[in-house]
């Protein structure tokens, strides 16, 4: 049987050992739940700030979330324990605690939902979740059928552990009244001027069950007992005691005697989730633990996630991309431009880059967004480290340490957003910030490129400070002097890019003064950072180049040679030695490593990406992010056969091999593979897991514009497609600008060819959209 | 067999499940190590901020010790894996992680050593750990007795899980050339300006051998796989596979292949700690892994303690009571006194009555601290909330929130030092502090006396700010108008034990000062807290008397009324009332609750503590602390019945049901047992397991001065003694201002009668003490 298989939106994993960290994530406004193959789980909610409702079995850092994070056996998950009563045969859903092999596994992801379907012992056994659209809550049912031939006598026992949720306080017990379990603990804190804040958190833990239990306990420890959990004490005797948690750590375990004649069927439902009190929680059984009520969230989730899946639809000989691309990159794409990486702090680069990836699907959340950015610029035109999205918010964690690429992003995320929407009206709209001042979108970002301008040293190179797109890179400029040389280049690439817009929209002074600027800046870079066969990546406080041949560690990076195609620096003849280097020095069975070799030592003019391990993240990673940026530069720069080549790398599969060594289901783009494979090749390629990524939107970018080659202008779509040779037809279906686009390719001929509605076109330009109309255009692609 | 034995200083438990979080600790200068007796461990080393070398599975908060500390599957612990090469048999020492039950199961706490004596499938195994004086390492040994009869093949697998290390960098790999494994990591950081800290940290754990292995393993998820703890792939291989980790979980594992004739005996050991570099690593091997290396730490650690529990040694009717009066409590409370709780600011309250404790012990320590604490004076005379012990250290978590009654602490512990030691010389020693101010000792204490005196409101009373000595006490006065009451009866207390100082010491017009001003405080606390049968704790911000015979909850508070005594306060009738009122209702069957009943909601008058878990902590536990203060008061009052009754409560044992219900080993005083007894009777005794608590120097307080009577005073040593009536004799040998006694107490006639080498003494005072004398001292106690 193959280890993966993919049914539309559907992503099957037949073994809970292969790929034990394969995971999926739901979300909805309230809740992020990432679930693994094996049961774990880790979840967050709002309230704003995002807090736990499952907890470690020891106090937890707060922290952002880690890459590659392992789970342990008292990690938080979702279990079921089934016990034959006659033959006292135990084994447990989905895999996790128990760990008995069953007859069959299937961990089965959907855009809205996952499940686990095992047969075992004659039964055929389904544990699925899903969320609604608004609520904090989990929504569980499992189904048993028998077919074993013979009635069979079983327990079953939900064992949610809830963890160590507090050194002041935490219990747990039966509410008879509410229906289930309820978990409760005061927040540890010891500062006079916090309690206002804690006593708004959602401090009880639930799980609320559609039938009542036999029996129940609320004792982590009573209910693994010596067993531990792998034959837990409270699964090996007749009943659970019906214990109450004082001051110890909670589990919410229900105990249920089934009887089930042959093919009898059963279903038990149970809604698990953080509360603020009583009422919360009974209101949540009363929408939900209700005949419908799993049904009606999930028609409505379904509801909620359709417009964003639907916006893009492919059908290509490559039937892994298809099913990749409209479910899962549509719906990660959507993810990171909805819920904001569940912070309410979002990094300003990774808010504006996933409102860019978001405008593909739904400009109005990429439009507010955006806004919502600009409100918050500094009057010197300076982007803030992270934007606030509530009215408490601060700034944590990397938001704290200033970086100076923030400006970058606004007009390349800009620039999608409206020719994407077509809303080039938004260009003057006033935007009032909080110190009251007003200008139009079209000054701030004006103001924005010209604070990059001005952030410049003697030699024209934009300054490193504490860091650019690479967070850690913080030692290269701190002392005030070091440049970035990506930064810069990445600069001239946002200046074109934003004179373009001005030209196009009557601004030709604005136009031709940053075209200046640009081909000023342009000349800076060749002058101080080109290397002979690539650019440099910066030149240090202590004007020490590197990112260059001379360096046994960091000598090439990825960054620099991207931006300089997408920014038209790099000449024709140093675009092919650099496409060169970048094949025989970055290139990984896995993907394009960030930069090589990755540091293996501490450089303390180069800073703390140095210290990484190598191989991970921003040191030498399979970063899909500046992977994705290349991806769109070899689109931009005509190069579609390696393009291509690259985008379908980064997605896992469909060689068992591959999704062995990634670990990663082909149901969202992590935001890096382990790289270093010459130095460590037993974990190269091995996923990070982490579905909080840049990369989503840059490969939908570079999937409509740079492969479908669909490109809003002033003027309506333009087409100019660049797929693989391999593909004699493929199909796309996409929203744009209130209309609904049928576009068929096929190869053939020697030119480009397009007929909209049975009309040739002279140029391969859509014009005058009209919303709701339908149309169906036929692109004839040259062979060859 | 007795669940629990003591052989002298060794306690025994021969139960691995009974008392599952029974537990002991080692520490010397650089490491605090706690060992439960299953195996899991809690360990810190100093450098100088509290670090870890083994770690959680996942990203820990940074914090304070934990009461009740949960243990889990992957929490750090010091395993052994044992394989009967010919059977197949597999279990673990010391019983975690398999749980296999083995023959027989010893885990003996001795004050240098912790170690487990095993049998099983006829081998005898010991497993022991002891800790030199200086470095931070932990010495393991194994030794294995073949007495099965026959020869044995086995494999033997030391499994010390290193944990979820760091996000930033982790690794471990096996290093030939130091003979072990080495984990190394960066601990997370993202500020620029933590480097130069970061880069001084310890971040290496080693585990190294004396004799090099068959094979090792350095992933934890490898070493396991999926045969999970209880029985790791690893363990059931044949080999380890010798694997690296890179940025994975460590683990350090390595593997044996042991024959043993009959009646052989095969000894292995190991060194695990932390490091800067590998060449501290490499000094470790040196100094430990060598012929002798165990031996002479073990008899340097020995000498290093000897002088503490030489210090005091009992001999009573009372086995237990001796047992650990002479090993333990001279143990906690010299490791209060010398290690200042392991962390770099310890709260002033706690740093001054830890020096108490060690006042009897070793005065020299105790002087250092008093004069340390003094330095840190402020020009107002308010003692800061934390005391810094090294340059760089800052006050954290609680010594964050500004508590008014350090102060009250000072000259009780310097009189306790003063009379101990005879050295009244210190009060006339001038003190610096860090504006450069120079005051004497004695200028000091006045000034803190007076700040005292100045911080109270117009009824007389002391303002309770955010809290006294009761920490999370946080509401009753933060907006400025609420006092303490317990505060304002301990400035009594202050005033009068310090006026007695100073009329000893020929300054008479202070002396008269401090009786008026405690006179005046006398008569406010009179009018305004006492609430018919005792003293109320204090009057919120908004007026309100608490803790009085109104409350529903929190309505009686043991510390006002053992203070009132020891102030001198409460007249003989009030004396009455309030014992009665405590047997009714603050006494429980594991001791006396700190108040009843406890707080079951949040009071916004009162503040934290009222959330904290009922019957936990400050909320209504059997709270050591205050039971010491108790006990003193009772003993100071003449009431030494109840006082030895209570004292000997607090000390487990020797009733296997209250052993049982504590789970603490009469190995130290823990800071509390569960209380609640009525609401949670389930819970109620269960130790907190934390051995920081100003009890040990309390509870040393009222078994010399009050329960053998012996006292320091200008003079010499008055000699007092509370014996329990059912004593027939008893014996306490002694140091002394450099002297030596030997008190044998035998009870007898009518009067309380002395004598001193074969000459009967007049009064019980025995003057002009003479260092290097021995002492030998005749006390006849009268019957009834």
């Amino acid at each position: 049987m193959d280890l993966i298989r993919q049914h539309g939106a559907a992503v099957e994993l037949n073994c809970p050992r292969s790929m034990p960290r394969a995971s999926t994530f739901l979300w909805n406004r309230a809740l992020f739940l990432q679930l693994n193959c094996r049961g774990y789980a880790s979840a967050l909610h709002l309230q704003p700030e995002p807090g736990k409702y499952a907890y470690a079995p020891t106090l937890e850092a707060k922290s952002f979330l880690q890459p590659e994070q392992p789970h342990y056996a008292h990690h938080p998950g979702r279990f079921v324990y089934i016990k034959d009563e006659d033959s006292g045969a135990v084994f447990s859903l989905p895999y996790e605690p128990t760990r008995v092999r069953t007859d069959s596994f299937c961990f089965r992801a959907e855009p809205d939902q996952a499940s686990w379907l095992i047969e075992h012992l004659g039964l055929a056994l389904s544990w699925s979740v899903s969320l609604p659209v608004e609520d904090a809550v989990e929504l569980w049912q499992l189904r048993i059928d028998n077919r074993s031939g013979q009635r069979r006598r079983l327990s079953v026992y939900l064992y949610f552990p809830i963890g160590y949720m507090s050194w002041m306080n935490q219990s747990a017990r039966y509410e008879p009244v509410l229906g289930g379990i309820v978990a409760r603990c005061i927040t540890g804190y010891q500062k006079l001027e916090d309690y206002a804040q804690i006593r708004r958190l959602k401090d009880h833990s639930y799980l609320l069950h559609d039938t009542a239990p036999q029996s129940w306990e609320c004792r982590q420890e009573a209910f693994e007992g010596e067993g531990g959990l792998i034959s837990p004490d409270g699964v090996r005797a007749a009943q659970l005691q019906n214990g109450e948690a004082l001051y110890q750590t909670p589990a919410a375990c229900l105990h249920y005697r089934l009887e089930l004649g042959d093919d009898d069927t059963r279903e038990l439902r149970f809604a698990f989730g953080p509360a603020l009190n009583h009422s919360e929680i009974k209101a949540v059984r009363e929408r939900y633990l209700v005949p419908q009520g799993f049904e009606q969230a999930r028609a409505g989730y379904r509801d909620f996630l359709a417009p964003a899946l639907d916006a893009v639809q492919i059908n290509t000989p490559d039937y892994g991309l298809d099913a990749f691309a409209n479910s899962w990159l549509n719906r990660q794409a959507f993810y990171l431009g909805h819920a904001n990486r569940f912070t309410t702090d979002p990094q300003t680069r990774n808010y504006l880059q996933d409102a860019m990836g978001v405008a593909y699907l739904q400009p109005a959340l990429a439009r507010a967004a955006l806004l919502r950015c600009l409100s918050q610029q500094e009057p010197d035109g300076a982007l803030p480290d992270g934007i606030l999205l509530h009215a408490e918010a601060q700034l944590k964690y990397i938001n704290q340490i200033p970086h100076t690429d923030h400006g970058v992003w606004l007009p390349l995320s800009l620039q999608v957003y409206l020719d994407e929407s077509g809303d080039y009206g938004l260009l003057q709209v006033p935007v009032t910030d909080r110190h009251g001042s007003t200008r139009t979108v079209s000054e701030r970002v004006l103001a924005a490129l010209r604070w990059l301008l001005d952030n410049r040293d003697a030699r024209g190179l934009s300054y490193m400070g504490q860091g650019d797109w690479c967070d850690p890179m913080n030692m290269v400029g701190h002392l005030g002097r070091g440049v970035s040389g990506w930064l810069s280049i990445a600069t001239v690439y946002a200046l074109r890019s934003w004179a373009q817009v001005c030209l196009q929209h009557g601004q030709a002074d604005t136009a031709a003064e940053l075209k200046t600027a640009a081909a000023e800046l342009d000349r800076c870079v060749q002058e101080h950072l080109w290397d002979g066969d690539w650019f440099a990546r910066g030149i240090t406080d202590h004007g020490r180049r590197f990112g260059v041949r001379a360096d046994d560690e960091g000598r090439i990076f990825l960054n620099p040679q991207s931006f300089a195609i997408l920014a038209g620096i790099a000449t024709p003849e140093q675009q092919q030695r650099m496409h060169a280097a970048i094949a025989q020095q970055l290139q990984s069975p896995f993907g394009l490593a960030l930069c090589e070799p990755p540091y293996t030592r501490m450089h303390e003019d180069i800073g703390r990406v140095t210290q990484k391990f190598p191989g991970a993240a921003e040191n030498g990673s399979i970063y899909n992010h500046a992977g994705a940026f290349y991806i769109h530069a070899l689109y931009a720069s005509g190069e579609g056969e390696r393009a291509f080549a690259l985008l379908r790398q980064m997605i896992p599969g469909p060689d068992p091999a591959d999704y062995l060594q990634r670990g990663q289901l082909p149901t969202f783009l992590p935001n890096y593979y382990r790289g270093a494979h010459r130095l460590h090749s037993q974990t190269a390629g091995r996923s990070s897991q982490l579905a909080n990524t840049g990369t989503a939107g840059w490969i939908q970018r570079a999937l409509i514009e740079g492969l479908f080659g669909l490109r809003g202008c002033r003027d309506g779509l333009m087409i100019q497609p660049q797929l693989p040779l391999c593909w004699p037809t493929a199909h796309l279906r996409r929203r744009f600008r209130g209309a609904e686009f049928d576009i068929h390719y096929s190869r053939g001929g020697s030119e480009l060819q397009l007929s909209l509605d049975g009309q040739n076109l002279a140029t391969p330009l859509i014009r005058a959209i009209e919303p709701g109309r339908r149309y169906s255009v036929y692109v004839q692609v040259p062979s060859a």
